[in-house]
């Protein structure tokens, strides 16, 4: 397989794991938001605790140029070492939240 | 053309031309994310103003049982207005983001 394919399934599997993450309170959807052709994969949750809007990305992971880029992650999980441990090289992990500069230190991929 | 596809084409129609909202400042990509298959649909800001991380959806619907559900806008842009003008009765759009007692005061949708 391809690596872009190989990708595109390890990112959909780990996210989808993230869909039963639905809060126990409140009246709150978690969306699978993935677009194929752009290869943007987002999980979102969207709904109501009492009066308060419940709405936000939870992790949203892109494909660019091969590499797997972290856009968002506001769980406590570790999404980097969990692809890392799917067999993703630490090279093609770009933790899109951290500075460019940050990414020359820290190892991961610079994008 | 059924009622489920006329409001997908419109909601894709109405999103693509805000893709072109692209900041003038700093390095921000305006991503498209749409998932025809959960019909969610979703264009979000992505990237950074010099040291500061710039993220978050910019406008976001959904359909649902054939309604349109308004879940996030961050433009001055009234969307609803605009999908009524492209010929969406005003009661199969839901403004999201209204709690659920507002909206029957609205002549929105309900849900």
């Amino acid at each position: 397989m391809d690596k872009l394919n190989e990708y595109r399934i390890k990112v959909k599997h780990l996210l989808t794991k993230y869909l039963q993450y639905k809060p126990s309170y409140g009246d709150v959807e978690v969306e699978q938001i993935f677009d194929n052709e752009h290869d943007h994969y987002q999980i979102l949750s969207v709904g109501w605790n009492n009066q308060k809007r419940i709405y936000g990305p939870i992790v949203h992971l892109d494909i660019k140029n091969e590499k797997i880029w972290i856009q968002q992650n506001t769980t406590e999980a570790d999404i980097a070492l969990e692809l890392m441990e799917m067999g993703v090289p630490k090279q093609d992990i770009v933790i899109g939240f951290h500075t460019p500069k940050m990414r020359y230190l820290s190892g991961f991929g610079v994008g």
